[in-house]
């Protein structure tokens, strides 16, 4: 009979042959020199290969049917049964040619994506893009108990969650982020936001970042901040974390927020278990939910008025070039809202606008047969429709995101579910912590932190995000308390 | 019938496993934050195991037995099986209980010795070397063909090399160095050698260094330089090497010639053919190799008069303090010699003497059997009579060096194997290129690198360290290249 113990020793195998992956991406996005590349491809190749293999192996599948009907585990073995399971099955279910063709089709249609947006031309993509989207039909079909074909895409990123569940949340939320949109766009103040673009120093720049990431409880001794095209996360483990922003001579929010939004996905993964590293429970529950956490510091934290209540005058001391600004108008410049065609830039009301007309096409490709070809066009459409503007080309229109190209289907919505759990669980920690803006104000993070961290990132993926999100604040996934935060900061900062 | 394609995919794979395992240990140096460490380790050894597997697979032996028939193997094909059943019949010889048994005992050495060193008490030490030096005779057993255990162990580090040869060569020299180091100390130039030290900016050292890294030919496309306690040089592979250097305020000296150092085993490792990496015959021919070039960047190019008349004037543009100094106060003060007691310190006339000693002492311990209690004294009476010094405690005596904690027993010889082959291989090298001397005054290092490339780096392996030995220089390792080389620089600097 199998032992937790004796399992546990073969699942830290597999999450460390993962962690040793993300190791090496890590690398290779910050540190390795240009020429590494082919052969760290090479290796990637051979550990996931490896990972793959010892997930899939004979004795891992008898490892599970034995525990499974072993009635006395604990909370952690028997969630991290349930994890393995859904991974194995993910693994095992879909055919090896799949996975292999998965791999090549996405990488060539990485590139010809790449090139696409470069000459803002669809049509050179399209072929592409219906390749990937072929295979994608085909993974979802080996698995059942779905709505549908997109629901079991979706599951890969959001576990549990319904497609008709995101359907009805984010078309109630439709209207309402247009509306507020174009009121504060409308508003007498929006006419006199200043600009903040100046001279930042790099240097500074920097210092500042790791002094607020100091602030809000990022631990040193258990990571890391450096530079990269694009900013990330990776969690190797819960005793190494590593983040990248990137810095811009001409502006400082664009690495300030961005490490504010690292950060948070950062205390995430360092609040996981130590106790528990190595099952697979003890990981992050899903991508909406660590969504939820670099937007709630990013955006409910860092771009609200009791955080800048704190940090306005540090701020005023790197920058002298700031002195003579007051708060308000700096605090709307911070939350500057606008219709614009690049969703990475885009603020927090009109955000939420890209990722609904990215899901409600992804949808309608995988489930209802929607032509690639069609795409540019709905794409234009939707953007005048939803944002009131038209994107000047393909490039800063359909083509401008890259996940769809390296098979990345299902994801979108777990930009915006972020959001939407981050409103939700940030109300409950006001009304748990009950001075929580106060504790901004006074520069206090750790409070925030510690709740978050018992809350949520001390329990992993014991539960589903569904059954975290009820237990948390007591009523399931809910877009109003999104709404009421925005209309009341947008409200307040705009006098609308 | 296997094909040389075939063996290469499996021996790539076994190569790839170590540039893993290269990767994840530079990481930890270099990057890792502190917490890292427990489960970085517990990686390491997932990953050693299952290179461990991958080697003495059934399918690898059946390969080499299939392969040594084909009489057609081209040079590269045949020098890699040659040297993949090296490494095999090694890790199949050993027992695992006894790669065990030295894994944990070194581990507990180490641990040991570093508490030894810090109370400088040799008796905390003594049980565990003990420990280990019976493990390696163990070790030593399971392999035959050789002269002495001394010699099988001696061989992991330069393979092929005789003990006797090694000895002889040694035992030649001994009297030599000691004799010249103390002409150059009683030379009336030696009291007024100038002291360099001073207070020089790390930003300026690191730029300084770069600019001398980039001279060299060092290809940055290709590799990286950052910080570390220990320096070091790791080849990932062709495409992909990273050194590291430590710099100290006080003095420029250590950073740029341990940038010059580093440097050359990092050409060395850039200069191993890209074409064939991926198979055995790909890799530096010896660590007694590897040292004599970074022993050459270092010494007979860093320290010389030729590299300095091109580079006086550039450092006294950084750091404006030396203004004053002439050429040749400056060229004995970067070549001050002295007896003392840190073999690391030494300078190139006294590091042979430490070498030697050590040498001596454990082959010694190996071959007859002397006991570890005896080291200490002996360690003293040794650095006595060749030094003419006696280490004021344990720890800056016997104590000093980690090797032998580690179970590195053969490894000492390399470094002076390595100013041996240096000396021997830079005098043909002077004589090929003609004009080395003028090409380095002016500045122009790359032709020497690039002969190096084609006499030493493309070959990689597929001859023996001897054979290349006599091959570039048309004789043996002789050690009177080196003792000329000493005479001529030292006398001309100190006029003796």
């Amino acid at each position: 009979m199998v032992t937790p113990i004796q399992f546990r020793q073969r699942t830290a195998e597999i999450i460390d042959l993962k962690s040793i992956l993300s190791t090496l991406s890590w690398d290779q996005e910050t540190m390795m020199p240009p020429r590494g590349s082919e052969i760290r491809a090479r290796q990637c190749g051979l550990l996931s290969s490896l990972y793959h293999r010892k997930l899939v192996s004979p004795e891992i599948g008898e490892m599970l049917d034995e525990l499974e009907q072993q009635p006395d585990l604990d909370e952690w073995y028997k969630a991290s049964v349930r994890e393995l399971r859904r991974e194995y099955e993910k693994a095992v279910r879909v055919p090896e040619k799949l996975v292999r063709e998965l791999a090549e089709t996405t990488s060539l249609a990485y590139q010809h994506w790449v090139d696409a947006r470069r000459m803002s031309d669809f049509r050179h993509f399209a072929p592409w893009l219906k390749k990937v989207l072929d295979l994608k039909r085909e993974q979802a079909s080996y698995f059942e108990g779905f709505f549908s074909p997109y629901e079991a895409l979706l599951d890969d990123f959001e576990p549990g969650m319904k497609v008709e569940e995101v359907a009805a949340v984010f078309e109630r939320l439709r209207p309402r982020l247009a509306e507020l949109l174009q009121k504060v766009v409308d508003s007498p103040l929006y006419q006199s936001v200043p600009s903040l673009e100046d001279h930042y120093d790099l240097a500074s720049q920097e210092a500042l970042g790791r002094e607020v990431l100091t602030a809000i409880g990022f631990n040193w001794e258990a990571g890391r901040l450096d530079r990269s095209p694009h900013p990330f996360c990776t969690g190797l483990n819960p005793n190494d974390v590593r983040i990248t922003t990137r810095f811009y001579e001409n502006d400082f929010r664009p690495s300030l927020f961005g490490i504010l939004h690292e950060g948070g996905h950062a205390l995430y993964e360092q609040g996981l278990s130590v106790e528990h590293y190595g099952l697979p429970a003890c990981e992050a529950i899903s991508l909406g939910i660590h969504e939820s956490q670099s937007r709630l510091w990013e955006n409910l934290v860092g771009r609200s008025r009791p955080f800048w209540r704190h940090w306005f005058s540090r701020l005023k001391e790197v920058y002298p070039s700031l002195r003579r600004l007051e708060l308000d108008p700096f605090l709307r410049a911070v939350n500057f809202v606008e219709a614009s065609p690049i969703r990475v830039e885009a603020d927090e009301v009109s955000y939420g606008l890209h990722i609904i007309l990215r899901f409600e096409l992804e949808k309608r490709m995988i489930d209802d047969g929607l032509e690639v070809e069609a795409l540019p066009d709905l794409w234009n459409q939707g953007m005048q429709e939803y944002l009131g503007i038209r994107p000047a080309n393909d490039a800063e229109g359909i083509l401008q995101d890259t996940h769809w190209s390296q098979g990345l289907i299902g994801y979108f919505p777990t930009y915006l579910l972020g959001n939407l759990y981050a409103a939700q669980i940030f109300e409950k920690a006001q009304s748990d912590l009950g001075n929580l803006d106060e504790l901004i104000a006074r520069g206090k993070f750790l409070p925030l932190r510690d709740w978050l961290s018992e809350q949520i990132f001390s329990k992993g993926r014991t539960r589903s995000a569904t059954a975290l999100i009820e237990e948390i604040t007591g009523s399931p996934l809910d877009a109003q308390h999104f709404i009421d935060y925005l209309h009341k900061k947008f409200g307040d900062l705009y006098g609308i």
